[in-house]
């Protein structure tokens, strides 16, 4: 093991200036990282490379499309895909920092903690430079770390990201400072970040002002021994459902004090004579501010859910193409991606992450936007557009995972194919930076505010815009000639397709301000609220697709390849037609629909689910994971044994079942519960006299 | 560790006959639940027992409606109390038997084998024998046994439910065999079911006649050195994503020999002078009555998926009453389930619950009629309906687990609480004793059947009995009177109820029925059945739908207590008009709803969660859980801090987490991920000069 180098190094020098206090609390902080007396920092740096050539090969498709992988891939990752690869290429090279599949929670957190100093050390990614450089290339790390294993990417996330968010400007004003929330029992960081309300001294009565809450960075552990400093008392979270290698825990204070530097001065400061001084007047809007910085957090994890969502159908996808199962009486099994019910529970999902990759590349664009910019109207947009994404694609990612397990049967109960895995660290995206339920009452919050502003002749900001003219379509009833239209070209029409998004939001937008201002009579703003939740959860999930559908209409028509931009457009289609299915009854309610043209939406998403089944190879191809990101034997670009057998030698983490298995039969049964009955095709045991 | 008794003395002696080569193999068969040499078998026998006088606080409820909690619980649990009583009892008494939050893969598997050892040697429960004489009262064990650890569910199971349904007419016949589905490389049977192709020498060309697949006893490990015997190939299925206390396995097999005897002659034997009888004719009659003896196993696995959803809802019911957050402005936090997004999460599932529950007990019901009876319309009834419950109740139970977790927030994501092993041990329901998607098709499948057989002037059977009436409704079109009926007392009135239900599966009957006609001409039957698979999948789900409201129903009025009835009839109400309003779509579609009255099913479905909400403490406490059974510490009946520390010290596994930060904080906040900022109702920190 190597003496642990000062993680100051990643630091840009031209950020650095000359303060004292500055100066002094940067050489303590920036032991953060330092793993404690008697534990491990980085890990050896000449682990075997096992570079794979893969074959990249595009191949045509059927039914009136194609897709050329090279170009759809470039068209999807753009620019970041170097960096990607280097992370990639960097832990492929390691094996010794592969999570193993059976871990304990303490060796989870070991390995984690030296994944992230090689990852920054050995490998040369600098997370903490990125996110202020260049934020997308950030989040293009965070996603490819998290691949490698959601815990390494969480614990990256709370070291860099938060730091990123909190003090920005902080760090503008050459105050640097390290924000620690791993806080478990065998945590690395020395330091907190601690939200509490700042009370100074005064001669009245009282004796204290209260200036309302703020950040402190708190030393918490001795720089030496790594002991609990007096009044600070540690709690573990212990084992969880996923992420355990994330040292989780619980702090508690008594009396602890602090000096006067050590208060995040971004949103108020202190003078050495006890001076409060603030650019927000008040302290609800101190408050807002400080929590309004999380924001940078919601980006991360909508844009990584993306990153998690392709990884499962990828193994889902290849899984239904390798395996096979029945067929016409006499003719070989087809594949069970040919089957009807197997499409429709995974080509929406394939559409849907093509959808939500456009609609988080443009949520990361405008948040670069607004950390150059500091413009007041896109940083509201990505206040409210970063909540409901990640509300809507984390929500959506962990329901497909369940999904994706079930769809490869018995295989996919094997936790070498990884959904376990996914689903149990994913899971919790749901719940943190925000809850998916709260944040979408923000999205809505937001939403009423604007058509308030709107009837009193103020503009709309830019996400909302579409509803001016959408909100006067409402106001009149729906056509009852188009309501009827049920020809192909007009249903894959985008007009019409966001038509119907936003005409189903301007509705219930337009129906919950009248319930609301009508139950707010006799029980209040909050029981309105209340009453009325289910309705403002619909209308801000209406909204979040009308927004994903715009974008990804957008990405499909900028495309300059035009078999690119058609096989696109049939992904759109089938993600714009499914979602007005699977809404058919608001629809069908107000009469925008008339049931021949439900009908005919019912017709064309099953067979648009065909078309791409017929493309659906190449499409994950497109998303670029090389095997030993995806890892999962079922789910390899190139399926067969030898090559599995190269490939087990190299990475694959709990081979016996995977290999072996699928080796020793072939194909296995999906209900490889009943391992017995799938004897039958092999076995043959004869009868003799007993 | 003591030695293992012989196992044998658990099989009735009433039921030994004496024949030979049955003996003979009994001897030996009896065998296979020893431990192999230098592994444990039982545990010590003398735990500390921790017997908790728990409560039980009958609680008026608000809303109309009340529920006196004994009442309840007598109702739901009928006579199998006790003996599910006595497993958590023993269970309770024995901490060292108590699954561990972290535990690897091979010290799992070797307590689920120390565990299954104790419940039967110690505790004295009797799976075998229950499994003959009273199969309720066995399935009642097994959902008791899966509420301790899945695993050890699982692993009873495949020792002896295998063993009853493959074997029952065999066992008549005085030849009793036992079953090994446990097979991985740590297993602890000595013997394998083997299905395979029976031949049998003939003196034509060939050489042989193909008789079909039979099931052989295959000994594969040498009883003294647990050794594998020559020609079997055993390879673990290694790490899962849950269950890894259950040792699965693949087999192979190279030219392995077995006396006559072992082969399992219900459907066929074979005489010393190497003669073939059966009572069935062909191949593939005798396949699908070997197939059909898997009856048993879909059964068990719906019922006890009822079980883990009862376990789920508990603890996010009972955590959401606790759990306060915001509130009217200056006035107490309210909880959490009484806002209406909580109530729309668990109120319908709560609801769920209820219904599955009478509907797996009607299931094993006519199981164990068909098991008395042999009567061959009963046992397409159980064969279609097992199919069809476990495949919808176990689908709607996976997903159930992470709206529970979500709904808990941080706390549902420590594993202490529970919903992640429930999860990943469950979770493979949905695939093993045959896939959702294919037993929904069998269901289907059976459905045409009959619809044709109705046509042809047969009858139908049990089950589908209702579709003779509604049919007719179908081929009239819909009341445009009855349309538009929008009252309270119509839409709770169970004939509307039914009605809507079985108008849905009519409808999808005859639709489906005219489109695989249509298709089966160009495309053949195969295709045709894959080009309308979609829509088999939905008619199978609204049969089962149709079903499980019946029985509700059903249940509701055979309630003798008024008070538990009209409570059951809530909940009832809830079950229904939330599946109806799901649906809103099909029944707006063909104007079977208008528009007037899908609002009032809407409003009235929010309105019955609010009522079912006022008393879900007292419809979970009715499930009669103990505290040491559902041990999640944010699930106890009686939560508080006194409570849980003395709780602790007896069986609360990972009682470092969920203790200490519960006790340290009070109620900490659902995004646990941040506790600094939760620490801001705690903490102040005063600021000194520097």
């Amino acid at each position: 093991m190597q003496n642990p180098r000062n993680p100051t190094e990643e630091i840009e020098p031209d950020l650095d200036h000359d303060l004292d206090a500055a100066a002094r609390r940067m050489g303590r902080l920036s032991l953060h990282l330092a793993p404690p007396p008697g534990r491990g920092g980085g890990g050896g740096g000449d682990g075997a490379a096992a570079v794979l050539g893969m074959e990249r090969c595009a191949r045509g498709g059927k039914g009136g499309v194609s897709v050329e992988r090279s170009a759809m891939s470039e068209y999807m990752r753009g620019k970041h895909t170097e960096i990607q690869e280097r992370v990639f290429e960097y832990f492929n090279s390691r094996p010794d920092l592969q999570t193993p599949l059976e871990i304990s929670k303490s060796e989870h957190r070991e390995l984690c903690m030296r994944q992230l100093l090689g990852l920054v050390r050995e490998a040369g990614i600098r997370p903490f430079r990125y996110a202020f450089e260049d934020p997308w290339k950030y989040f293009a790390v965070a996603e490819a770390v998290g691949s490698i294993d959601m815990s390494l990417g969480i614990k990256m996330g709370v070291q860099y990201r938060a730091m990123i968010n909190h003090n920005s400007n902080v760090i503008a004003d050459s105050i640097r400072k390290l924000i620690v929330q791993s806080l478990g029992r065998f945590f690395h960081g020395k330091f907190a970040t601690v939200f509490a309300k700042l009370l100074l001294p005064t001669h009245d009565e009282k004796g204290f002002a209260d200036m309302g809450v703020h950040a402190f960075i708190v030393p918490i552990r001795d720089m030496k021994t790594h002991q609990t400093l007096p009044g600070i008392e540690i709690h573990d979270c212990g084992y969880k459902v996923g992420l355990n290698g994330v040292d989780n825990g619980a702090l508690k204070f008594s009396s602890v004090r602090v000096p006067r530097e050590n208060l995040l001065n971004r949103f108020g400061d202190v003078s050495r004579d006890g001076k409060y001084t603030s650019s927000l007047p008040t302290i609800g809007k101190r408050f807002a501010a400080t929590l309004g910085e999380l924001v940078g957090g919601r980006v991360g994890l909508a844009y990584s859910s993306v990153g998690v969502l392709k990884i499962s159908v990828t193994i889902a996808v290849r899984y239904s193409l390798l395996r096979q199962q029945f067929g016409p009486p006499k003719q070989p099994e087809i594949s069970i991606l040919d089957y009807q019910s197997q499409q429709h529970k995974l080509m929406p999902m394939l559409a849907s992450t093509y959808a939500f990759h456009f609609a988080t590349s443009y949520l990361v664009e405008i948040y670069s936007e607004m950390k150059k910019s500091h413009d007041e109207e896109v940083a509201g947009d990505v206040h409210s557009l970063s909540a409901g994404l990640k509300a809507y694609i984390t929500s959506y990612t962990a329901k497909s995972l369940s999904v994706c397990r079930e769809a490869c049967g018995g295989h996919g109960y094997a936790a070498v194919n990884r959904f376990g895995s996914l689903r149990n660290d994913h899971d919790i995206f749901q719940t943190f930076e925000g809850d998916n339920t709260v944040l979408l009452q923000q999205v809505v919050g937001d939403l009423l505010k604007q058509y308030k502003k709107k009837f009193e002749g103020g503009t709309l900001s830019v996400t909302w815009n579409y509803l001016r003219e959408s909100m006067g379509t409402y106001l009149s009833q729906p056509n009852p000639v188009t309501a009827r239209w049920e020809g192909e070209d007009h249903l894959r029409d985008p007009s019409f397709q966001l038509d119907a998004f936003r005409y189903r939001t301007s509705r219930l937008l337009h129906s919950v301000v009248l319930r609301l201002r009508k139950h707010s009579k006799n029980l209040g703003a909050f029981g309105a609220w209340n009453r009325c939740l289910n309705h403002l959860l619909t209308l801000a999930e209406s909204h979040i697709e009308s927004v994903i559908l715009a974008k990804f209409i957008e990405a499909v028509q900028s495309c300059p390849d035009k078999n690119t931009r058609d096989a696109l457009k049939l992904v759109c289609d089938l993600y714009a037609l499914d979602r007005i299915w699977n809404d058919i009854g608001t629809y069908r309610n107000v009469d925008y629909v008339a049931p021949n043209k439900a009908k005919a939406i019912h017709k064309l998403t099953d067979y648009l689910c065909y078309q791409v089944r017929s493309v659906a190879r190449e499409l994950v191809d497109a998303f670029e994971l090389p095997d030993h990101v995806t890892r999962a034997p079922i789910g390899l670009q190139s399926f067969n044994s030898s090559r599995l057998s190269m490939l087990s030698a190299s990475f694959l983490p709990g081979k016996a079942y995977a290999l072996e298995t699928l080796n020793l039969f072939g194909e296995v049964s999906s209900s490889y519960s009943n391992p017995a009955i799938e004897n039958v095709k092999q076995s043959v045991i004869r009868i003799s006299e007993s």
